[in-house]
């Protein structure tokens, strides 16, 4: 079996026949019933095991392109000094977002809602020349900003997943490079989700300048509207030139197109779409290395404050924006990428020997090919059954029965498009394995 | 290029000459001057690149020997409601290293020390019938217990990752199996991260009985004193035996066995060691179905509260107690299964070209073998470059200058063991690949 399959009978799959009071948008309604997720408080929700495998696969994806960007994975803790942020000014200026905590000692503690202060404290006491520089570093973990109103699920928690990095370096080209390379990451990243992902010029303070972006997944349940030029639909992010073509071309918020005097782009070449924010790049150059005194000597001798920038993925609130973009009204339709399972296997007998073991054999099978398998091998319903499959969203559905064994045949369904096929169990691996 | 290798010159390994103030231990010492960890409060600490790699491949190992017991990963947030706490009665009961925190609108929350009450609210709320018991739960997550002197670096600090599982049974014989299952899992994954640990029998309240072990890794600086039978160390932990024959050997901590009115080993056979408590099983029956009120319903009709135990193992505390149990003057000698790269590679003229070919055909080809590289590819002076690698403790170091290789050859050290070799670079490729 591969080390991922799993049978249902002895796994922890509690999905709901009933859309749970409170849960406003479909991702949200979905993710309850599905048994992705539940609320353990206001914003707070346990991961459980098949959410769990959606997130670490959605984890791997951001941190395979975080890497391959040259970015360098660590691990910042979850709980900061509240004296970092009195060296940055921002402890205060926060708001009531900022979850603070006295520890026993009565010390001023906070639950980290991001990283600028703390990554800047700890390049500032490790790096001191050039030599060093420039650097990308990121981190994958908790972040708590204490909302208002939490809603919406997993899209506007209390306690999520970001992948958040930080880069430094000596000078303005520099500094262009490192975010030129993670404006491409995030085209990667957002591809290899099996999502498109729109990059909308952000407005930023003084020093951003153009260097400030959003990536948007059209959903036409999302929470923002954008004005995009309908060539960006057209773009091969295979294409090399992609980022350098998607930056030039018009993208904006609702709110900034509004302001803006004269449309660049004709209407009939304009697009109106709904969109959620899944991520968030942008340069603030010494803002906090020059609050915090980081400097580091340069080639010359003379002493260079860092320019630098930060990159944010909403990790958890993906597996939610994924949702959104991708469902009906019978349930999840997972993006192959993303899924928690390949294949989804509907026992119609596991009582009869003949068909748990064409099951069995199905399982070892995909197994080879690669394929994890989710066996539903519990006495339930036929009708059942193929209700939770469709619910849960797996990219393939077989069906094995007795009917069809004495035929030679399962059932293979695609779960996006419900075409279904009668083929010999052979046929039907080559299929999925295709 | 392997996916995991890296290039020292674009890699973030802040190594520190002196040794910092402050750190007791060996393990906290060598923890950060190999720049694995820094301390960013009391007790709290972030996992630089090198550290994360080193928690990330205990973390495998630990998540691979729980699933292949049967038990299912979740993931729990860190943060719990109060509420919870007051149902099982533990809210007032647990002392200050509870971090109790208000939020925004004052309701009671605490970062979770454990998960006993908000794992059983779950499968309570999940789960009504024996159809879906046993299970064995389990999430890797950060942890925080607020001590009130944090010392000895991550083997007692405050924010810390641990491993919890959590057993739900219909009846006495399942919970003995449950237990069994993970004190067998323990064994495997103490085995696998290359550590022998000794399971010792630990006190426990009344419904405990014999089902409470701790394991501990042998090492002499360790906090606890441990007497036992020595013929625990001839137990061969592959033999399907292992589990059964270790837990009829004697083996108790000072103060337990300091109680005991007729030790019933021999004077010769007794060893008397210093441990690192890095594991904890327990059963503890009813303890927090009964409080909150989980019960389901038995194969006969009758209603069932179920039976629980709890397993913890402290991982990012293994990586401190690996090296307190694994390491020499000049630094750490990571088991091969925990190193953050398999191979350090020394390149003592980076400015040349012909050894710099010679590196990357090297790096090229232990890729191809399955094997990571550390490439000090900076212009340091080879001293310092020697003393780095063996500060990190990769387990195989190859050194590359332009001497061995006008003579054909590489230099091949074994960390370990400081065995060193001139060997031809396929041959030093074959030993290592081994």
């Amino acid at each position: 079996m591969h080390p991922l399959s799993k049978r249902l009978s002895r796994y922890f799959l509690p999905v709901l026949k009933e859309t749970p009071a409170g849960a406003e948008i479909v991702s949200h309604q979905l993710m309850l019933r599905a048994g992705l997720i539940r609320q353990t408080a206001a914003g707070i929700y346990a991961w459980l095991p098949l959410g769990l495998r959606v997130l670490d696969r959605i984890a791997a994806i951001v941190r395979c392109e975080q890497d391959r960007a040259g970015a360098i994975e660590m691990l910042m803790p979850t709980i900061q000094p509240a004296d970092l942020w009195r060296e940055s000014g921002r402890y205060d200026a926060y708001g009531p977002e900022m979850l603070r905590i006295a520890d026993r000692h009565g010390r001023d503690m906070l639950y980290g809602p991001t990283n600028e202060e703390m990554v800047t404290a700890i390049f500032r006491d490790c790096v001191k020349s050039y030599r060093d520089m420039p650097r990308t570093l990121y981190h994958i973990q908790w972040k708590f900003r204490d909302e208002v109103r939490p809603r919406f699920g997993v899209m506007r928690g209390r306690e999520f997943l970001m992948k958040d990095a930080y880069s430094f370096d000596m000078d303005m080209d520099g500094a262009r490079a490192s975010y030129d390379a993670m404006f491409t990451a995030y085209l990667r990243t957002f591809a290899a989700l099996g999502l498109r992902a729109v990059p909308v010029k952000a407005p930023s303070g003084p020093i951003g300048g153009d260097l400030s972006h959003e990536f948007h997944i059209l959903a036409s349940t999302g929470e923002s509207e954008i004005f995009y030029d309908s060539a960006l639909d057209t773009v091969d992010i295979a294409d090399p030139e992609a980022p350098a073509q998607l930056r030039r071309l018009y993208a904006m918020e609702a709110e900034e197109h509004a302001k803006i005097a004269a449309c660049p782009v004709p209407p009939e070449r304009l697009a109106r779409r709904r969109g959620i924010e899944v991520g968030h790049i942008f340069f603030f150059g010494t803002k906090y290395t020059a609050a915090m005194g980081m400097q580091v000597q340069g080639r010359d001798g003379a002493m260079v404050t860092p320019l630098c920038g930060s990159y944010g993925i909403g990790v958890s609130r993906l597996a939610g924006a994924i949702i959104e973009a991708s469902h009906d009204e019978a349930g999840i339709i997972w993006p192959e990428q993303v899924a928690p399972f390949d294949v989804g296997l509907v026992n119609l007998r596991p009582d009869e020997a003949a068909v748990m073991a064409a099951c069995e054999a199905l399982e070892a099978k995909l197994a080879v090919a690669g394929r994890s398998v989710l066996h539903d091998d519990t006495p339930a319903r036929p009708g059942e059954k193929f209700a939770t499959m469709d619910l849960v969203g797996l990219p393939w559905v077989v069906t094995v029965g007795p009917k069809g064994l004495a035929a030679g045949t399962v059932e293979l369904k695609r779960r996006a498009t419900g075409e279904k096929a009668e083929l010999s169990l052979e046929a039907a691996i080559a299929r999925i394995a295709g």
